[in-house]
């Protein structure tokens, strides 16, 4: 917008989400919860990250790797895919290609998934990794993420009205079948469904579908779930092995596989009738293009500014913690927290 | 509405929600987000019945239980009782007779309630069935529960306005006056009053109010929450042990007796100025008849094709995974669930 | 409004909650919404008192409290502040003299938190006060809050737009520079920042900028949460010293401290253009002198009463468990509560 902002200067101003609906009112929405909202999607996208350095980032390392790749991957990512005069951006007259990622399969998903993968490389792997998590907090963290991602997708119509409806909708049904498809692999694959198994489909569901869920029906959210599913199990199982990387909570095998499956998947289902441009499905390939070369900028672009403010954070105050800090444990070592 | 609607075809309409408002507004919503809306209670109503079978079901036999439960025995009762074309339902003008259901009292806890009781008795009791509940995890549970109850019951009036706002009070009040009426009793009965049976107290609340959330006034309310706090305490004690069935979580006892007090006290403290028909209090004795023969209806339907579902299953599947696998947990046995 | 109201008659009727919008349409909401609205600042406000008397009082003493403390105590304190024709009522134009409390700053934190030392003060320390906190549901706990709180604060401009969505953006600054600042301070002080620092910061801040949300702008806010993570840390160590009451969850040192720094910050920081009266940085003087009466108003009168229901509840019934049960716990003792 051109507008000095600093400090939130100028936020008294209302800003337009629509043109015209049947009761002839003005779709507009004031600039601070449009604000507050953007803010939710800069928030998850290094908490997401922070999965793949779990047990062996130093916090102050933390910090200042967190507050530097915001400024300096999320934020340029973030406007080229979804500001008004982003290169790539589906709201750009002028964009040089534009890519579709509703609520953020490029911008949250890929970015962090790569980002998370480089800071796995960068601290190499945990002295101790066996199985950590607790079941009952994951069930309980998944089904709150799960509620709270409808805010994400259906959010991302900026207006309530069919858009947000069915991306509500196609949000719901992904995720379910995602879910539903990776405890059926990891049945076949294992001999028992487990808890984890589905937490794991439902947020790779989820993920997959974000950036598809204002372009795509019901039936292409389907396939985009079972692809999840299946694609993402891969992720934290075979390809994971092929990687040797310490991903401590699969942010790449999740994160950046899902974003991947669904903005490809995004390029084959969108339906010009929901709100995107046609995708393959309606005989329109040129899309599939512009999808494709979104994954590989963000990706490109990612990897390499995060891999050096690694560098230099290593150089600086170094990355990880001490043999002696690990072993004992971050929380206790770091944070002092001797209660449970 | 007589469409073919597979897979969503067509789903993009809007549906009308009410006759004009003060501000002389188009009343509708996005199908999309009445097929959403739907979907909660359709999900939640398998979900309580696995409260009765806790612990002994075979996971594959859960799961063909749920898929054939709902096609057979929830989805036709819903459209009795709440479709445009339903026999019973208060929004078609050639029902046969008008049931008052605002927000699932028959189609939801009747109905889970009556289906849990069939599992509990074709399943036999566990063989060991000691206390298993977390106090902290229980807590937090009804507290969710009681905050996301909102959306079921102020949502039902399907607008914001009038009926939704009081839909939320009467929620408050009869939920309030449960959970502290249960603790009275049990305090008189046992001498302690206990979180766990705060906790059951309010959900006999919600449940209790929920199929008058839209009809009743604030004094109805409390009265629906006295009733449910009793009659539900009962059902957890006195009447279980007179049914001698080992249901879990008290599925019937809690779901069908709340529901069955919440659809009796309808036909009594239902208000027309509220939004429904005259009920007992209104001297209309009518409404009573239809209310008791609403609950006859789904209780029989419920109980025998439930049962059908059971011993096809039975004969197929099995019902009951093996002595072994029961004692050594389900989670374990069937899941591998190792880790907490 | 004058009218008699017991037991919600007349609650049918509309309430105005603005005058015009851009749309032309009519800004009301039912008396339902408004009621269930005030209700939860209603049960908040006791609620957080708890934390100041637990482990040590008698059920039924804290039954009664909570009960006589809401009418003697919490309803006179909404009223002259929040009511029609209360005496320091922003919104009453014949107010003695009017305090800026937009959420609750005084209503809820300051009582809340006085009440809190007065019964702390009066029950004595517990016998046994080690660290009791369990880190993960404290951040759990800390979380909702965090979620919960833009309904108080948000929900305060009573209609959705501008000023909703200002205090929604104020809410999130203030928290979270309180929660990094306290970290900052507890890091400096201890050499340790934890998670229980950052969860109380947050409070701290949430608390601080509840009077403040609707009237100050980004900067005010982050000046707010700076002053809340630096004092409210001051409150629960020096301070908390000072006073050698044992008030269990420091209801005091954040409630009361994170209540009076907001209250006095509103009358710093306050602009005209963000909906409130102008306040010290805009030249205006005499708003500061109405946030102090209000501070010492609500401070003397909630510390007298508490004192009296106190009193009066010892000498009836007593306020404090038996030393054989406090020994033993009280959820066993008194509760029964024997599974986790």
């Amino acid at each position: 917008m051109g507008r000095a902002s600093a400090f939130l200067q100028g936020i008294l101003s209302d800003i337009s989400t629509g043109t015209g609906n049947p009761n002839g009112l003005a779709l507009t929405i004031p600039e601070s919860v449009y604000l507050c909202f953007q803010m939710t999607f800069a928030i998850i996208t290094p908490a997401l990250i922070a999965g793949a350095f779990a047990e062996r980032m130093k916090f102050s390392a933390m910090l200042w790797f967190i507050g530097l790749w915001s400024i300096l991957v999320y934020a340029p990512i973030a406007h080229w895919v979804w500001g008004s005069d982003g290169f790539m951006s589906n709201g750009n007259s002028d964009a040089w290609f534009k890519v579709l990622d509703f609520a953020g399969g490029t911008v949250v998903h890929i970015n962090a998934g790569v980002a998370g993968l480089m800071c796995a490389i960068c601290l190499g792997k945990r002295k101790d990794s066996g199985p950590g998590h607790n079941m009952v907090l994951t069930m309980i963290g998944a089904s709150l993420l799960w509620v709270g991602w409808f805010g994400f997708n259906a959010g991302s119509a900026v207006t309530a009205g069919m858009q947000a409806g069915m991306a509500m909708t196609v949000t719901q049904i992904a995720t379910a079948v995602a879910a539903f498809t990776w405890m059926l692999v990891e049945w076949a694959a294992r001999g028992k469904p487990t808890v984890i198994g589905m937490c794991s489909g439902a947020v790779a569901g989820l993920v997959a579908i974000t950036p598809a869920s204002g372009f795509v029906g019901p039936v292409g959210s389907m396939a985009i779930g079972v692809a999840a599913g299946v694609l993402c199990y891969w992720g934290v199982t075979g390809l994971k092995r092929m990687l040797g990387v310490d991903d401590a909570l699969d942010c790449f095998g999740v994160h950046a596989v899902g974003g991947i499956v669904g903005a490809l998947l995004t390029g084959v289902f969108a339906i010009e009738q929901y709100g995107g441009t046609a995708g393959l499905i309606e005989g329109n390939a040129a899309q599939m293009v512009n999808q494709i070369q979104g994954i590989v900028i963000v990706f490109v672009y990612d990897a390499i500014v995060s891999l050096i403010i690694l560098k230099i954070l290593d150089a600086i105050i170094g990355l990880r913690v001490s043999d002696e800090v690990e072993r004992e444990g971050l929380d206790l070592a770091l944070h002092g927290e001797t209660v449970q």
